[in-house]
């Protein structure tokens, strides 16, 4: 159980917060977190009980291994990005692994941004916001929610169901990057779609988010969007329909992408864009890096963030 | 920690559960379950510990009470629908508190449709499905999921995300439903655009849930689809475009839609259509109904039964 990030007490927007994070630490690569319980770093396993059930056992080792790539990468990077299906297969146990990530990655000074993409109404919603940045009201007393910074959600149930979640994360100076343009395949299947008035849905999708974003003066937005990094000819376009939202960039390294795409991005300043990278840093070392499997992650992260921060 | 339904280990695909279901209960009321910890029955906090962390005691009343709940409404419905927001935000302790509802509507011989609206690609949407109805290889042996019968999807970012899914609640006999279109107002924004190959896009993924679902003969689909029942007219071209999917009807009672409306839903037999009511059900007596809350919840439910039994 963790409690807000102690950034969030500022009490500024989340814009400004990313704003001011990218300029302290000088990046703005995000490291994502999906852990494989049969693929975590050498070490992971050496605190966890002998004996014990499977599910807490194996959290354990992914809280272990979290850390550890937390430690290893955070001078590089200004958030992690933990995918919370992978926290969640793990039950109660994976719960408490999960909120020790989120407590690890606040030591180390980085927001979160819960990777859930939720997309429900009303009671739903609220209740997704509580669970992820807000707190619970209950008769035994408020119950904290993970301390999240930010959380992904998914636009098809429409705009009332961002509004629900705006209006817990907002109070908060918390963000949802809501998806726009993804980095699979299957993304052509329906945001592709061309639509009667003009455009792909995505395009709409992205006036949407322009919309519900908000800001002061020219400052970056408190609702960003999740634009796939394997397809930079859309990165200018999705500039121009949100010129003040945060980009969330997944697919660089693993998934094909590269940062050197992604210039427009990075058009309202160097907080405009976050490039996420998962297996791309995590399994840095598998995949031909230098030296221990920390030592290649910082590697490879401490190369992403040369890449962005030039363009930036 | 739950084990996978009993029904599972038959072997025969979600459709044909869902239609020997039906008819062994004569019913297709799916009991939604959305706790809201200050919103519990009388008498749910009786167990709960006297001290320790908020989240763990209102876990502990949320438990009670769904397993009150169920006790009281199971012998009207065919399934329960934990929404499963509402067990999140009370962090680990509530994934225990989840676990505890499916093991009761198991016990009472019900299906489970954990409605989550998951979407996502790859090595996530494995995580999502291994977390809902599958289990989870690790170095310390199997982690079994919450082992729901269903778990509902949500179709923005295309079909790989479905078929992801697929490949691991296909095997297990579980079902996806997909949202096609939803009963909350904003629905109106993105389901309902009109595409310029021709009709909305909701149309255009009732297509895709036709393509993807199968079954045996004219049996029905192990792909779903979830249809708001707030918008009758929307049924029967559903229906057309569908005619094996079942359809998941939320929107019952609370939200203002009538089961008799609902008709085209059974045009495939009694278990083309499951109507969902969480808060018409369990806060019946607050609402009008008869008796104790168990009774006011339990006749509730018997006369939706009635109503929906009476068009299939």
């Amino acid at each position: 159980m963790t409690g807000p990030s102690a950034v969030a007490a500022t009490g500024r927007r989340f814009g400004d917060r990313v704003t001011d994070h990218v300029a302290a630490r000088e990046s703005q690569i995000v490291l994502g977190l999906d852990p494989d319980p049969s693929r975590l770093w050498p070490g992971s396993g050496d605190g966890v009980p002998a004996d014990g059930p499977p599910a807490a056992r194996a959290a354990a080792a992914v809280a272990a291994h979290c850390r550890a790539v937390i430690a290893a990468v955070a001078p590089a990077v200004v958030a992690v990005k933990p995918q919370l299906a992978c926290f969640e297969r793990l039950g109660a146990p994976g719960r408490a692994a999960l909120g020790a990530a989120v407590e690890a990655a606040h030591e180390h000074g980085l927001l979160v941004v819960a990777d859930g993409k939720r997309g429900d109404i009303d009671v739903s919603a609220t209740a997704y916001a509580q669970s992820l940045v807000g707190t619970t009201p209950t008769p035994y007393g408020d119950v904290p929610g993970l301390g999240a910074d930010a959380l992904t959600a998914a636009p098809y149930m429409g705009v009332d169901t961002i509004d629900s979640l705006l209006a817990v994360t907002r109070p908060a100076g918390a963000g949802v990057f809501v998806l726009v343009r993804t980095s699979n395949p299957g993304a052509a299947d329906v945001e592709d779609l061309e639509l009667a008035g003009g455009g792909p849905l995505w395009e709409h999708v992205a006036r949407i988010v322009d919309r519900l974003g908000e800001g002061d003066g020219a400052a970056l937005h408190d609702v960003g969007a999740v634009v796939g990094a394997t397809r930079p000819e859309h990165v200018a376009r999705m500039r121009e329909l949100m010129p003040r939202a945060v980009f969330l960039l997944p697919g660089v390294g693993a998934q094909g992408g590269r940062v050197e795409d992604l210039a427009p991005a990075w058009a309202p300043g160097p907080a405009g864009g976050l490039a996420t990278a998962s297996r791309s840093i995590v399994q840095a070392a598998e995949r031909g890096g230098v030296g221990t499997p920390a030592a290649a992650a910082r590697a490879e992260a401490e190369r992403l963030r040369d890449a962005a921060w030039s363009l930036a």
